[in-house]
């Protein structure tokens, strides 16, 4: 019985994850305000009701992309803060998973969901999952400078610097790049790391 | 008589030139969907016909503040072009006035006109202008490693990693912030200069 249990919920969280990632290709290729919870339901081949099943708007749903997004990023500073490495490679490994992220069918959703004119609330709920991701990088340069891995810098403006490169990806990154995100992301740390000077 | 036609010429510049900041100040407060040419018309105290006068309509206004605002930037490549300094100098000034644009009033605009449903038309002269931008700095980086200032690298990502810092700017500066465009530029070339790691 419990195992039924089980299999319901796992079977219920398969068609969760389906519903967000279908959401976020949609608002992707078509725009957020040009998609409708209908369209979502056809491509599913679901009813409507089964999509009000799972989240209870549309403006929740463009908050499930953008946490699922944030999320990947998330999952990198989890996997890096039992590290032994230095700050600015554990720093490096991070970038690595935020340049997954970005180009990933969440990347729309996490830099676009700010812009649709969201409610106060999901607004605010939107602003604090970011905060997270500025101050993760913030702690990091911290650490780095500590352990003497990073140069002295102001790590506010340095964070919106590395945050800013990463989240722009966004925006000029089209699936079927030349260009993994894992190459993309060592190109980027070559500049963050060594800078544009000679050494 | 040859001076009044003048000083018409620099009448009608002077008030074209309000109605873009106006306009600029407008969308970047309330959003470009949330603005009509009647607040424009209003907050300026002429008629709507005075500001068909200067735009045929909303969306050409609002990518004259784009324009504007990417303006800002090409003047900082016209600077330098003559400048004796290596070109990693060169591209040094020329983030700065980039900083500057971004913390302008047509910041907003810089970034947001292409998340507008611009016609295609529009969208179009949009993607030209900032290819104008991208291309630029791509030389600079491409003259600063034939002259020795720049390490080599990927001159595509890299410019897309600077530009992506700095459009980021419009996302997080708030006018009246504690640094100005300066500063920023100062700190942000400091990370692309220099690099994380202790030289």
């Amino acid at each position: 019985m419990w195992d039924s249990v089980d299999a319901r919920a796992r079977d219920r969280e398969r068609k969760r994850e389906a519903v967000i990632l279908t959401a976020a290709r949609a608002f992707r290729q078509r725009g957020y305000h040009n998609t409708s919870l209908d369209d979502i339901a056809r491509e599913l081949s679901v009813t409507k009701p089964t999509v009000y099943h799972y989240v209870a708007n549309k403006e929740q749903l463009l908050f499930e992309c953008f946490r699922t997004g944030l999320g990947l990023i998330m999952a990198g500073f989890e996997e890096v803060c039992s590290s032994a490495g230095s700050a600015r490679e554990r720093l490096a490994y991070v970038m690595t998973r935020y340049a997954e992220a970005l180009t990933s069918d969440f990347g729309w959703c996490m830099v676009q969901a700010e812009n649709q004119d969201l409610s106060p609330a999901m607004s605010q709920k939107v602003k604090q999952l970011k905060s997270k991701i500025d101050q993760g990088i913030r702690r990091l340069l911290q650490e780095g400078i500590a352990d003497g891995s990073i140069r002295p810098c102001d790590t506010k403006i340095t964070a919106f610097a590395l945050a800013g490169a990463m989240n722009w990806i966004a925006y000029w990154y089209k699936s079927g790049d030349s260009l993994t995100a894992d190459e993309i992301a060592r190109r980027f740390m070559d500049l963050f790391e060594l800078g544009l000077q000679p050494r």
